[in-house]
């Protein structure tokens, strides 16, 4: 593993994988990006990593893609990096574990998208998120793949075609970051939100987390058919009906998690 | 039709049906299910019912499934189950009547999906949302579908994945109710809204509900297709062209309603 | 050109559309449809128009469908308006430049379907919308196409069952406007925003517009793979390698603009 990311071992269910390049206000250039996607792959067939935190070092969330590397590159390379950039945030939706950002500083272009990707994210109050592409002549085309669908079309627009930053709260407004906190609280929020999602079955949340992307696609009668049997063999599974019978004589569940 | 469900005769066409399980917490089991299915079926099918209310006795709006009756059971139940909750959310949006919930206490997993089910919501302040089942090791899959297409992403996914309350107050800022209002206003805002809504022709609101959630599932340019023929049909309608007239010579429509 | 819509010739790439019907409460007849389709088009063919503003004449922004037209015309006629009212909404979102609402008074009907059919809304903070048509007797349909594309289900709800207004507050917080801003300030407002996007590229923003479109009707897999061509080959153009290169070395690019 290349030590522009740097892997935690889970404690108590919870890892975390942190970009470590803030000279580079933490770009995702191809190779980072590829080690992420190493990183985020071998994490995902861990079972004894129930729930991600991604974060970077340094006062800048991140900045996005390496402009060096796409200055003057050639078509063959600019695709190269984009399917890169677009099969990392599509493995953050596919892994069993949910994946929390934790947001500081600013995220602009990839660096918002990557925020967006995430299931869960936590910001900083004074954290700022941009799509700033179009500043420069290149539209944040992947990255609105992510912020159209978590943010109403009309800030979404506005993001993009201004490039103007929005505030944390803002982003809490209109649905990019699911949690605001304190500058100084940044890191222990997110490490409770992430404690609190690994106390859950490991086994239930990777059936839960796979089920809302696929539902989400599907139209509603659809999703409600497939839905139904995901519930229905959810409920027969061990976990579901341990944590029941806790429930109903009231004591702590016992997961056996996944296997 | 069973005790476990209350229908009231319409008043100026507002009819209502009152889950009256206070003893379980309005429990969705499958009893109830079924029985809300019928009374909800019946009242589609009548002429005189132009707007529901959903309400339910007691402290809380709804505790959703019947652990009691999850716990133990095989495949084969399971499904059932789950099979009339999808049953019961879709007929919801597919009975010609606007259905309005009014929501006190904590409406949890299914009893949270209820509402996100409902066309309109209206809240108690005091009212709070949670899709739990994650502490159980049940994931909230089937609510989910109501809710991800109520809320954005990251919030439906905070609430999946750490079964947390969310207030009346984000539950408006978020899209999951139409209203709030104070808590002992709650039934006469209720009601005061289904009686606006009944004061339209219910040709009309029969023939934008279905509209409503068919061109949702549309592409965009499939949606204006058929939504221009909807309307090119509805505006020929007698209580269209009555409505038009009312408006142009300042008098008070006479509805047809719907026949 | 009909007098009933002003084209403003661009400035600094700004131009603006006048509907000019203060005494019809700039209804959106079928003559004035047409004519705001012929002048949207041209003005989407002239490549120094980056971007467009839609204004209105008068203390209302638009009371939708002429109505005295639609009462007591047969259903060819009503297609015949409702198919232009989508051909031109659908317009508004296929010419390359973005598309600013600026919004004064009250926005109803087809007249806040316009705002939410725009890339982007500045309302005063004294402006008001509705889709009343439900008390009329005519419900929404093609403006809800619209509306449920912008913002929460159950907003779009209580707006097409009730007819209510919202305020230019709760409409900025729904997602139905991307900006508001005091009622003096409303034109500068507009100006103001239009010239930042109208200084980015107008090829980029091109690319970036109809990309946004094409990609919020796919799954997220193929919307991925799409927009990681469209980025590769908008990375390798022109304005993309200058931006990146002016970026880089501290200086204003130079734009070629869309040719």
């Amino acid at each position: 593993m290349s030590e522009s990311i740097v892997f935690a071992e889970p404690d108590d269910g919870v890892a975390s994988v942190t970009i470590n390049q803030p000279a580079t206000r933490n770009a995702l250039s191809l190779a980072v990006m590829e080690d992420l996607i190493d990183t985020l792959a071998e994490a995902g067939r861990r079972t004894d990593v129930r729930v991600l935190i991604v974060r970077t070092a340094g006062h800048v969330f991140s900045s996005g893609h390496d402009l060096g590397e796409i200055g003057g590159a050639d078509l063959e390379t600019q695709q190269e990096i984009f399917d890169a950039c677009s099969r990392l945030m599509q493995l953050i939706q596919t892994i069993p574990q949910p994946v929390i950002a934790q947001v500081q500083g600013v995220a602009t272009a990839a660096g918002c998208q990557l925020v967006a990707a995430c299931d869960l994210a936590v910001a900083a109050e004074s954290a700022r998120f941009a799509t700033p592409g179009v500043k420069i002549g290149l539209f944040c085309s992947t990255p609105m793949v992510a912020l159209s669908r978590a943010v109403p079309v009309k800030q979404a627009m506005r993001m993009l075609l201004t490039g103007d930053f929005v505030t944390a709260a803002d982003a809490l407004r209109f649905g990019l970051v699911s949690d605001v906190v304190a500058d100084d609280e940044l890191e222990a929020a997110a490490t409770e939100l992430a404690r609190k999602v690994a106390s859950a079955s490991s086994a239930t949340v990777a059936i839960g987390k796979a089920a809302f992307y696929e539902q989400r696609e599907l139209p509603v009668a659809d999703a409600y058919a497939r839905m139904s049997q995901v519930m229905a063999h959810n409920a027969v599974a061990t976990d579901a009906q341990e944590g029941i019978d806790a429930f109903l004589t009231k004591r702590e569940p016992q997961w056996q998690h996944r296997g």
